[in-house]
Parts: structure tokens; C-alpha cells; sequence
């Protein structure tokens, strides 16, 4: 199997879930795969090998944040992010697209490309989709991802078209780019097509068939989880799925709340992303078996059970409720370790409950 | 041999140096030794496996700190301090004056006790030496300290002498105390008086003589490391020193850069504790040989040497000086928590080669 080969090993009886196996230079990742997030070179609060412990194969990174610091020239001397970072699992980098959108409080999209201001320090820079995948290459990702323009929700529908046709035009430009660079390199990289269309059907399927036009090993389905409600997501994702081949793996961008990832993996998505599980984490909210919890409760202050019962990670091993709750309260750095791990093996232990069960259809 | 007992192993032939253990009811803690800080029942950033790791048997914690939050009654419910924390190592507790003194804004110190606001909310609080010791008893600490009165630094002689005076008063009423305390808990825990007297060799050794004259099996020596330099900090510990026992274990409180314990082991310290080391972690500074350096110096952008090339800590093991500046100059947690790591390393690396000398000698 050469890089960027993907296979579907096992399909649910019940659902259109799957099992898959994408090679990529940095291993074979096992589908459904959720990876998490290391914007600038780190996974908030854990090092690799905790990243590692916990059970994860695969991270992405943030190709707009690692583009203004270090740079992707100094990631190459380095190199390479893998090297960097001392991450030796597959590395998937985003376009950097959102975050100039999310972040850059001054941009402008042309047909060219996007000029913006660092949100650092104002700084200005321009970047065509041909320099994305150029940056991506230097930071030596296993997955690079095509630069996209993701619409606001809501919006106009005929923005959101015009959105949608100057991603494909950067699709196509970008797998160009990619083809001259992959012969220069050996072909270890692989370029992910991006799906938008916002919240209309037609254009889900009308940019989805169009990019599958265009042909890449996997595709990205962008433009969700933007502040729609989980039904509508849901039922856009359905569309956009049903004109992407089965035979390719499908990632939903930027979906990580467990409610989303199982709805999504049982409608056949096979990688995920998202900052939020360690996000929350941060600010103090943590996953349990049926819900959420909030570590400042009160309720909390001579609590000596685990954060869940169920759950057998390192921090339920070993701290209380109680004592999470006085090291958060007292701003302990250590708080949002265990908070983190906690939630990221929240969601990898979601993951191999869903391919149990599809191993069991 | 019963909990508090001390024996010298080995002394060193070319100095006053040696190597000791002293029994613990939480294990045989060899000295010269040195505690990290954890405060708030958490050592800044590291969970209590690392410390471990890293080569640590013994922690300070801060009465002062615990009393205030979750509060002692509340560990104590948990089931003390070391269940708390998840710490299975000796745990030495300090009485909390020095915090009085250094973080609340508002106190009286009178000869029955310190009257005191909180300095997270205000709140009004007197402690008595007797609390104090009940306090530590409730956290189950293993080491606990006597309520002292520490001078500011520079300080009138007879302000200091005054101070000197009840520290000792302090010192009898709760060794009362304690005993009374441990006839019922079945003295597990040791009490250590500690030694004042600021800049004054007479008021050290006045102050050394009488608290050896109530006994104690272990001796603090305050109000050094407060300001003044190096080399009359040494001067006071050598003179308060030859008025200590041999036969009992020496801690110099507060003590923690390198120089510092270096040249205290050689006159004769067994215990140490300090924020210090992993104070300056947080702010960017790392103790390598010869000296330190500030990670976020430009020179390091490409910089692919460890820390310290003759380190072998998980840091210098696994990250570049370029990767490390990088995630502290992007404020990720983990680069407090490798910094952290690398000088608790040293620091343990230090101790190490002092006890191999003292051996070797």
C-alpha cells in the first residue's frame, strides 16, 4: 500500500459506520480516529508521550499558527515538525483557512489568495492556496489539507456559493501545486479535498461532487459545528456524505463533542479533529458517562469518588473529585493536565466503544 | 528505630559534610536532602508520579496555604494530606508563619499568637503555636514545624532579639502541645524546632542553644536566604551550626539555588526546600553547568542542543533548546512543566554528586 491508501476493513451491519485503515508515512492510522489538537507544535498542557499513553495515533496541527511562529522555515531546518515537537505518530496539518477567518481581526479574500494581519503582532502577509501546501510540505505533515473558505453561519446563500466555487478553484490549484512538489519530494504527503456548501443541500452535494470531480485520497467536510444545531449538522453531513466515495476516508473538521463524534461515526465518518475536549478541560468541564460536569462545584469539596466511576484513565485513577477541584480552585497547573487527560481519554475511549460495537454487528 | 530517629552514615573526610537517614513514618529519607515545594498540596506543574521520577522522596507543603484552602478539617476528612495528594513520600509541612508574614497584607503578632487576614479574601484568622500543631497533625504531615517569628532582613537588633525571644517562648508551648497531640495519635509525627537570630552570630547561637536545650530531634534554621549575600548567609549557618548536634538532622529552610546547598552540605546541612527552582522554571530560566540561561533568548530559534548536554532528565532527553524557547514563547503549559522538570533534575543531579563526594571522600 503506498501512502494515502485507505481501505475499509470492517462495515457496521446496523449503520454506515466503519473501520478503515489509511497509510500515511507516519503509520497506519486505524479509522475512526479522533485526533488532537496541537495548534502551536503541542497539545495543551501533555507531552507526546502522554499523547501516546492515552492512546491517540495522530494529532493536527495548525498550519496558520506555526506559519507565523516559528515559521515553517525554521520547523524545516529543524527538521521538521515531527522532530520539533518529538511526535512520532501521523501529523495531519489544517489549511490555516479557519484560523485567519477566526483570529485575524483584518483580511481579504481575493480569487488569488488571502491577504491578512498577524493577530500576533498586525503583521501582513499574503498566502495563495499553491504557498499553503508549499508551508504544509516544509513542515513535513502526513496529511496536508487544500485552502478552503469557510462561510459564517449563517450567511447568504450566494455567498456561500461564491465561497464554495473559490474553493474548488483553490482545489484544483492545489493539487497541482501538490503534484509538482510531491515529485520533487517522493510522494509522502497527502492532500485532503475540502467539502463546504454551508447549510443548503444543494450546494453540499453540488461541492462535493465537484471536489470528488477533482480527485483526492480523502476529503475533508468543512463549514459544520459552526454554531448550527446538531440536527442541522448532522443532516448536512448526511448529504455531503452520500456524493463522497466509500472507498475514501471521510473527515469531519473540527466536530469533538462526544454527542457529535458518535452521531457522526455511525453515519460513516472516519476522522475527526477538534480543541474543544481539551478546551473545556482548561476551563474546567470534564466528560462523564451521560454528561458534563463543572470541577468547581461545590458539591465537590469532600467528594472522594474519581471524575467518573467508569472511566480508568490516569486521572480517575488516582485523584478525587475533592482534590481536582482544590488544585483547579488554587489555579494549579496540574489541574488542567488531569482535566485534559481526562477528557481526551474521554473521547478515545468513545472511539473504541464505536468500533467495538461495529466489530460486533 | 522509632519514627524521628537520626543517624549519620557517613561523614565526609575533607569536609563537614554527610550523608544520613532519618526515619519517617512515610520511609527512611536519606539526606543531604532536598523538598520541593508544593504549596497548595500540588508541586507546580508535575504530578506526584514525576516527582517520584524524577528522584524525590520527601515534599514541603504550606500549612498556611492548606489551612486557608481546602482547609485542614477538609483534608483531614479526605483522609489527610498524602492520600489527598496522591504523594506516598514523607511530606515535611512548614508552621505557615513565614507566609503570614510574606503574603498577608494585614497581621499582629502578639506573645500568644498572629492575628491575621487572609490574603485571598480577607478573612481574620489568629493562630496560636498550639493550633499549628494541631493543624499539621490534622494535614498528617510527617515533619512538622514549630510557629516561628522570621525577621525581615535588614532588622534592628533588638527587634530581631524580641522576635528570637518568642520564637523560643513558641517552641516550648508546642512541644507541649505535641506531645500531648501525639500521646493520642501514637507519634507518628516529628516536630523540629527551628533556630532565628538574623545576621547576629550571638543571637544565633543564643538562639541554637536554647532550642537544643528544649529538644527537638530535628532543627529548621530560619531567616537565612532572606536577602543578604551568599557568603554571610554561609557565615550565620556555620555559626548557628556548631551549636546543633551532630546527632540530629540540620534543615536549612528556604535554601534551593545550586551554590547555595552546595556550600551548605559542605558545613554540615541534611534538609533543604525551596520554590525557587521551579519558581524560575516558570519564568523562563534553567540551571545548566556553570550557571543559567533565559530559554527565550533569540540565539536558541534553531538551536537543536538539550538545556544542558550533560543532562539526561525526560527534557534535555527529548527536546531541543529551539522547541522548548518556541512553546514558552507561545505560553504553553507544557514548556512550565519541562522547565520545571529539568531544574528539579539538577537540583536532584546536585545532591547526587554530593553524596557521591561524601562517599567517594
Amino acid at each position: 500500500m503506498s501512502t494515502g491508501s485507505f481501505k475499509v476493513v470492517k462495515g457496521s451491519k446496523k449503520t454506515k459506520a466503519r473501520i478503515g485503515e489509511l497509510k500515511t508515512a507516519h503509520g497506519m492510522i486505524e479509522t475512526p480516529v479522533f485526533m488532537p489538537v496541537g495548534s502551536k507544535a503541542a497539545v495543551k498542557t501533555l507531552t507526546p508521550h502522554e499523547v501516546k499513553e492515552i492512546g491517540f495515533s495522530a494529532i493536527l496541527s495548525n498550519t496558520y499558527h506555526l506559519y507565523l511562529r516559528p515559521g515553517h522555515e525554521v520547523i524545516e531546518k529543524l527538521g521538521g515538525l515531527h522532530k520539533f515537537m518529538g511526535w512520532d505518530g501521523m501529523i495531519l496539518t489544517d489549511s490555516g483557512g479557519y484560523q485567519v477567518f477566526s483570529l485575524s481581526k483584518i483580511f481579504d479574500v481575493t480569487d488569488d489568495g488571502i491577504d491578512f494581519a498577524s493577530h500576533i503582532d498586525g503583521s501582513r502577509h499574503f498566502l495563495t492556496p499553491e504557498d499553503v501546501v508549499d508551508i504544509q510540505a516544509a513542515l513535513g505533515s502526513d496529511i496536508a489539507m487544500v485552502l478552503d473558505e469557510c462561510p459564517p453561519y449563517p450567511a447568504e446563500k450566494e455567498h456561500i456559493r461564491l465561497m464554495m466555487n473559490r474553493t474548488l478553484n483553490w482545489a484544483k490549484r492545489s493539487k497541482t501545486r501538490f503534484h509538482g512538489l510531491n515529485h520533487e519530494t517522493g510522494g509522502e504527503m497527502i492532500l485532503f479535498g475540502i467539502v463546504q456548501g454551508g447549510m443548503h443541500k444543494d450546494l453540499r452535494k453540488e461541492s462535493a461532487v465537484k471536489t470528488v470531480d477533482i480527485g483526492f485520497p480523502g476529503y475533508g467536510i468543512g463549514g459544520l459545528s459552526v454554531g448550527e444545531p446538531r440536527e442541522l449538522m448532522l443532516e448536512m453531513l448526511e448529504e455531503t456524505l452520500q456524493h463522497i466515495p466509500d472507498d475514501a476516508p471521510r473527515y469531519l473538521m473540527g466536530v469533538g463533542d462526544p454527542e457529535g463524534i458518535a452521531g457522526a461515526v455511525r453515519l460513516g465518518v472516519d476522522m475527526f479533529d477538534s480543541a474543544m475536549p481539551t478546551r473545556i478541560a482548561r476551563n474546567g468541564t470534564v466528560f462523564v458517562k451521560g454528561g458534563r460536569l463543572n470541577i468547581l462545584n461545590s458539591a465537590f469539596t469532600l467528594d472522594e469518588r474519581p471524575l467518573d466511576e467508569d472511566c480508568d484513565c490516569y486521572t480517575c485513577a488516582n485523584f478525587s473529585r475533592a482534590y481536582l477541584r482544590h488544585i483547579y480552585a488554587t489555579r494549579e497547573t496540574l489541574a488542567l493536565r488531569l482535566l485534559t487527560w481526562h477528557n481526551l481519554y474521554f473521547v478515545r475511549s468513545l472511539i473504541e466503544s464505536a468500533k467495538k460495537e461495529i466489530r460486533e454487528s
